[in-house]
């Protein structure tokens, strides 16, 4: 199996991207397929591997750049030359760390979108108190008609019976309240439509539940995706530094602090996005995934054995099959 | 001066209504004006004050009535004889700690809007760590057009200019990205908007920097709105149960824990609504608080104590002058 890896685009650097392919090698069998810097990736690589190709290229497509011309016009861009060679006969997936718009486009207009498909969807897994809720849509769509939310679940669901081994995943939707009367007009008629469908639709979450795994599939249009998982992200940071501030008040509670830091960050740690690694890219007609910019080794690592799964489990075709029953 | 208090409608049932009420009177003059069960707030009160009146009703709107229906068929609830007596002479301002929806409909329905506001908001203060933005809208009003933002963003800085002395309030958007052009239709639009306005307009807010005090006034629609406030508080909880499972966890962190647990409530507890107790209904031709319904005695306090100061700025008028501008 050959797994395209876009060394451009994590925020630490090329380094991370090789690391995690050679982390990876530890645990399962295949060849990775660098795209970028011939001489940095080869100086990162240090001979620890045989087995591996590159496709060099010094070009790359920024977060800032406006992601559907960025994909139209740098055709030697690591990601878009990715994309091509995701196309060609042995060629099997493809990891990035990169711009997510930009990925999402190359989804849309290279690999294109499985017929029945509207709108591709990255389905983020939020870590919860009882494993993993995947929340789509997470930011790739903003505007939402309620039919795309419910595309979102049948690829969610599709996804975690192969790859995860769910049966029949709880769905539920984002809200701010839990009775089918509350929310905004999208959500309202988004409620009707899953009540009326065949998913295992439980009714509407609300955002404080976000992380208590009520449900397995979270639905949600990508604009209020993205808010809820990135106030909880702004909280999180914010009582961590006030946490450290209470810890370094005094000698008292440096020492104090001292005695439970390894548990608090054990429990705290488990709401860490580096476990996962990376989230699928549903929807399209290729095997991409998306890392978080800022992974280390082991989030690249984890992601790309992910993306394995994903690959082995032929989701693609199910989800497929799934639209045309 | 005389403040109509609605009794029902906090969790903790009429006592923390009255005690709240008491307390204010301890730091400013008024006549507390109680609606509710007689027997039940004489009971309460135990003659510890002499100026008060009291409007007798048993009857009351909860959180499950839909909220319209509720406002004009329930006569004799304690939020409809409220808002009736603020229209009479020397009445001058009403708090409930009862339901969100019936208090905006009384609002709009008994005191009717002010000419030139299509969509009264409850204006909430968040905690953050340079005192505190008001968030407008937080879950009044759930669909939303950009000229909806921007009377929400005028009524919000005559209340700031004038209730909380800050002159010029930074006014920012809540959204996905810093960028203008990230977003969805709505953020978009009312970036344009708001960009060739007269406001203090700073740009987009994204929801990690819900609490870092960046602008003074942080707006949204309704559903944006509570969806990250709900997210922010469902974490909040989360992580306090996971800190204090780590304080359990063993002799050690017991020991350790009763040294720090004074300095990190007191750090945590900066993020507590209770300090500021309630938030103005603004939009409407008289002066509305609403108080969270967990609400305990200090909260109402400080939210009858906020009320009078609304009052006494005059800031309906001023709504007013300013729209006229």
């Amino acid at each position: 199996m050959k797994i395209l890896i876009d060394t451009f685009g994590a925020d630490e650097g090329s380094k991370v991207l090789v690391d995690g392919a050679v982390l990876a090698l530890e645990k399962k069998e295949f060849t990775p397929v660098f795209v970028g810097d011939e001489k940095e990736i080869e100086n990162y690589l240090g001979g620890r591997i045989k087995d591996y190709e590159i496709i060099h290229t010094k070009e790359y497509i920024s977060n800032d750049e406006e992601p559907v011309r960025a994909i139209r016009r740098k055709k030697d861009s690591s990601l878009v030359l990715a994309y091509n060679k995701l196309k060609e006969e042995g060629y099997d997936g493809l990891l990035s760390a990169g711009s997510t718009g930009a990925i999402l486009a190359g989804g849309i207009f290279i690999s294109k979108r499985i017929d029945g498909i509207d709108r591709p969807s990255l389905a983020a897994p939020l870590p919860t108190t009882k494993g993993y809720t995947l929340l789509m849509d997470t930011g790739a769509n903003m505007d939402c008609k309620p039919a795309y939310l419910e595309e979102f679940a049948i690829m969610g669901k599709v996804f975690l019976e192969n790859v995860i081994h769910i049966d029949n995943p709880k769905i539920g939707l984002l809200n701010v309240g839990v009775e089918s009367h509350k929310g905004n007009k999208l959500t309202k008629e988004t409620y009707d439509l899953l009540e009326n469908s065949n998913l295992n639709f439980v009714g509407n979450i609300e955002p404080r539940d976000l992380f208590t795994g009520e449900v397995n599939i979270l639905l949600a249009d990508g604009f209020a995706g993205n808010v809820a998982i990135k106030a909880a992200e702004g909280v999180i940071s914010l009582f961590k530094s006030e946490i450290k501030n209470v810890f370094y008040k005094s000698a008292k509670n440096k020492l104090a602090a001292l005695a439970i830091k390894n548990d608090l960050s054990k429990e705290l740690g488990k709401y860490s996005s580096q476990n996962i690694g990376g989230v699928p890219l549903l929807g399209v007609k290729s095997y991409v995934y998306k890392a978080h910019g800022n992974s280390n080794d082991i989030a690249i690592s984890n992601a790309i054995l992910g993306l394995i799964d994903y690959i082995s489990m032929d989701v693609i075709s199910k989800i497929q099959g799934e639209l045309n029953d």
